[in-house]
């Protein structure tokens, strides 16, 4: 199967080959120089400032979400969430579950978030923001420079979920003004799912050991004590940790955060060139696309956007990606994270020629 | 390295080997049947009642200790935790944490619950207890006959976290009167850390749908109603899940349960019957020893139990396990679990040998 979901995705030889073998114990100083190792390049791929710190949850990348409005939010603060498809929306579900003040700015789906919008909500008392730098449901890339001015500039604590986009799209926490940014192990870093990663800036982590946290797991003040010797207060993916290690010198040998973020662009723009003739609509506006992914809409009436990912995955061994909820049945998602080839991309591009002769798209 | 540790643990051939796969898309029928087939066989190998069902959580064995508490408990309860170790410790926490009205039964590290103990608690009003199977950082294997009758006799919620002692111990939900029970993949399954596993009887379900529960990752509701089609809320670690599945079918094959139990505890018997001569003291009561681990004192005066950990993971590429907090230096383990072979543990007895010619034991 060739697959263009966006996690898991395809994992590297590299890493596969990792797989293979036996996980060692981990309450040694040989692993805490790993664990060390992990976070300093975690922080300078997400560009964060000096004295930033890693937590490394085992667990997807809702658990840092969760994790996240739980140890820098309390209900003495006023948020903005960005709500423009599901997972900014399971940033408002998190806000109600955990009774944390918000302001919900729910977005028309695959839309950007603009300066006019965000105008509306300056010098209002805001203390923070949440929201997604790529959403995964609808593959729109919001302007982090436009949202991070606007923090900066209303002294509102940000917190990006950049679960898919770190790697695909630019992230810095420096010049974005981010205080927190999470992403996940099974996203563009292709490792096993099994982990999230949250970088924190210096007044993040003053939260959370200033924070009650009513949870163990999430306890995230126990992470960065506990981190301090290059450790997790509970067992974590170990086999996970090892193969991000690999990734992260290989990313670093290899041109760095730069030639990733280029990769990603150049593999999204083959694709998008690629399905012009196709009977498909950009889901999502323009001049916003992530390179993670491509939402796409069927043109032709009474086509299916679901039965498409079941075609293709019962009779062409491809894999795409369907989207849930309301959008299922009218948009379906091609990735472009992990290790996908530009002949892989050929493949899948003949399989969409081949339904069109078909009359099925 | 040889690894004689409690978790992670040595993996199998066939788990290894499917290290190396890529990792499937998981929001298909295919994946679900799989899912389907571990809930079936995780609920006949706990011999757990019928409509048992699996909740499949990404996060260590704490996050399903603490899901439990969360899920299964309310302030309206009124537990009795058993505290022999760090781990019944952590239940104490947790129950702390989420304001769970207890009583603790502080045990002497090593020692059994005795019917003596037990007997001041009946007719109290206690509505729920929680336990290991096995405190793993003791050794000791609680009398799960005298706990299941005391709880079923007193009306209570029995929750047993037998994240280390599954396969290795006997457990028997139907027999013992346990309404859930916690594994990990790490443990005897000897599969990857990353995920964990709660079993849980109609009764426990009913707690779930009925508890209000202050968290999106934890929402064991939610994990129920996707359980029912064979899916997770949030991406699993989905290679785990596969192994898992090739795990629990070839325990099948292999004789089952019953060949898993008899397997360790022969494998237990093994090791201690070749260290009777060395400078050990078993540091469990002799007839509460779990087959998963073996924990032993140093009776040479002067002689540290960790240093004993650090020289042999340094000199001769085997790693025993440390205790940590106040048993650090008294008490180290030996592991039984995972993929160990008698002619391991020959040259582990001879690297004893060798420290005590040396005399650093």
């Amino acid at each position: 199967m060739i697959n263009f979901t966006v996690g898991p995705v395809q994992m590297d030889e590299e890493t596969r080959k990792m797989g293979m073998d036996q996980i060692p114990y981990f309450r040694t100083p040989e692993f805490s120089e790993i664990m060390k190792e992990n976070e300093k390049l975690l922080c300078k791929f997400f560009d964060a400032p000096q004295d930033s710190r890693v937590i490394f949850m085992t667990g997807s990348g809702t658990a840092s979400m969760e994790g996240g409005i739980l140890n820098f939010f309390t209900p003495s603060d006023k948020l903005l969430v960005v709500n423009g498809g599901s997972f900014g929306h399971r940033l408002v579900e998190l806000c109600q579950i955990h009774e944390i003040p918000f302001t919900e700015i729910k977005l028309e789906y695959g839309k950007a978030l603009t300066k006019e919008i965000l105008s509306e909500y300056e010098n209002s008392g805001y203390t923070g923001m949440a929201l997604q730098l790529c959403e995964t449901s609808t593959g729109v890339l919001y302007d982090m420079n436009l949202v991070g001015d606007f923090c900066n500039r209303n002294g509102c604590f940000l917190f990006v979920d950049a679960v898919s986009g770190f790697l695909a799209d630019k992230i810095s926490m420096k010049t974005m003004h981010i205080n927190a940014a999470i992403t996940g192990s099974q996203k563009a870093l292709a490792l096993p799912p099994s982990m999230s990663f949250t970088v924190m800036d210096a007044e993040a982590q003053k939260r959370c050991y200033n924070n009650k946290v009513k949870s163990m797991y999430f306890n995230y003040a126990d992470y960065l004590k506990n981190g301090e010797r290059g450790q997790t207060p509970f067992t974590p993916a170990v086999g996970t940790l090892l193969m991000l290690n690999e990734k992260l010198r290989r990313i670093e040998t290899n041109g760095g955060i730069e030639a990733m973020n280029k990769a990603a662009a150049e593999r999204a723009q083959y694709f998008r060139s690629k399905i012009s003739q196709l009977p498909f609509k950009l889901f999502t506006d323009k001049d916003s696309t992530s390179n993670c992914v491509t939402a796409l809409m069927p043109t032709t009436p009474g086509v299916n956007a679901h039965k498409i990912f079941e075609i293709i995955k019962d009779e062409y061994g491809i894999w795409i990606c369907p989207n849930g909820g309301d959008m299922a049945e009218k948009v379906f998602r091609v990735g472009h994270i992990g290790s996908i080839t530009n002949e892989e991309i050929d493949k899948l591009v003949q399989v969409f020629e081949d339904l069109a002769k078909r009359k099925l798209i």
